[in-house]
């Protein structure tokens, strides 16, 4: 799986991702007005308004990106028919051909995580036949319950060909609280990516392991560290932007190949149009600002790179 | 909240919940048979049958236990499907007065927590209307990112009168493999229990706070110095039975006034009846045995109170 999204990164030179993260409040008042006007003030109405939102910014983003990141807590907070309109999501951008990273951050108990691995990138078994629910391509998971919580994750990616990125070093301002406290004076970030590499030793597709990890941009001495701690392990690196992480931040989670990083941004994307900077093609042409700042974000990560 | 929790443990004299956590492999032929005829091998006929094995477990528990815990990630393997047999469900056992803890273990960022505080604990707003999606009276959750990741949860549950269990030691047997790492000479789950503390000091419902953590039977030794650690906070305890926690190793999570924690069982009440002691019931009468090994757990606990 992650030589599919290498490929496509080096197809589109583009080592980014586009979070599909809408929050009603990133949407135009048009496409409110029009899905309101359909189904009421009613969860189908936010969910038939984040639908048009995120079909529009995808058909003018598809060509130039190799993937998404839908935050499921974004549908999930609509319930029944937010999580639909995450399922329609993750069908569409995978016909475009565009490689999805289901972000939900999962983990659990042996037992439990197998379920969660099973509802996003696996298969579940009803009497004779199989089915896949949401089906990403890749999903995030956390490693608070240690090896036998994360084992199941890893055992369907080697059934099925999907990938993880696991929480090492997360972007928000708190992560430090316990990622980075001591232990035999090194940081716990650095025990969890230690885990990391072991736990993708035998998941390697090519020159990189389909279990990646996932390094926050906003703190860039620690990305260096883990650049070398886990050569073979591809990065998902969110605090790009909006979050504050600059491109010249990003250059350590890189490596020398050009490769090992793939760079999230989902404010900064899909609400370009309402930044200063974007705001001349106006709301209803949301989604052309879009394309406008993925092709500034790609240039911006490639002149460091 | 955790005033109503206890006050439905003092009433039916039972410090436990029930774990609706349904695998296919759990339900009688009987059951599956008839959903199978009426929808197919589909996921609309595994979550019919998910149902009506949940209806009639709950139908012959009810009365004698205080709360119940769907572990989300068990519908979620069967997609939306399966997440419209968790809301109902909810619905269901909170109509029969039951409270309902929802297992998500959620945590993330902070915009992206207030999400997840949303869907399960809070109200989303569309227009000028609020809904709830999946509203359960508490909502577990996972610590790894810290206080910003965990703040929003705690926001909730202050203006909506909600609670949460937050993970400090877990009951699986590679829990220790990060959370027992020594800091400054003393494992990383005490200080999450700290914080916990912390998070929870402007949340108190008298006595106990609605901050509780989620503190694992199999450990009795950590459960002791965690229950000194946090007199004020309830523990949800998971591990009893099926996963080796007995009643001996429970009485550490209890405070001297007998209230403190409530013990989770899943599989060894919902599946009791594929037990040899509880065989005599027979798949036909499966509730029946469910009813019986609440019965006896119960019995079982208040023997070491």
């Amino acid at each position: 799986m992650i030589q599919q999204l290498i490929q496509k990164i080096q197809k589109t030179k583009a080592p980014i991702c586009v979070g599909l993260d809408p929050m009603l409040s990133y949407i135009p008042e048009h496409i409110l007005k029009k899905s309101f006007q359909e189904y009421g003030e009613t969860l189908e109405g936010a969910a038939d308004a984040i639908w048009n939102f995120n079909k529009e910014i995808v058909d003018h983003t598809w060509d130039l990106i190799p993937s998404v990141k839908p935050q499921i807590a974004m549908y999930e907070q609509f319930g029944i028919e937010g999580l639909k309109v995450y399922e329609r999501t993750v069908r569409y951008c995978q016909d475009k051909g565009l490689v999805v990273i289901g972000d939900a951050k999962r983990g659990d108990i042996g037992s439990t995580s197998a379920a969660y691995a099973t509802a996003h990138i696996g298969k579940v078994q009803v009497g004779s036949k199989a089915y896949s629910a949401f089906d990403t391509d890749f999903l995030t998971v956390n490693p608070y319950f240690g090896t036998d919580g994360v084992k199941p994750f890893v055992d369907v990616c080697k059934a099925e060909n999907k990938g993880l990125f696991i929480l090492v070093k997360t972007s928000n301002p708190s992560s430090g609280e316990f990622q980075d406290k001591l232990i035999d004076g090194r940081p716990l970030y650095e025990l969890v990516a230690e885990k990391v590499v072991e736990w993708g030793a035998d998941c390697m597709d090519g020159e990189y392991s389909n279990i990646g990890a996932v390094v926050g941009a906003t703190y860039p001495e620690m990305s260096a560290i883990l650049r070398k701690l886990m050569p073979k392990t591809y990065f998902l690196v969110p605090g790009y932007g909006a979050q504050g992480g600059t491109a010249k931040d990003l250059q350590a989670c890189f490596n020398p190949d050009g490769l090992g990083a793939i760079v999230n941004s989902s404010r900064g994307i899909i609400a370009a149009y309402r930044q200063e900077k974007y705001a001349k093609f106006g709301a209803e042409h949301f989604a052309e600002a879009s394309r406008q700042a993925v092709i500034d974000m790609v240039a911006d990560i490639n002149s460091v790179l």
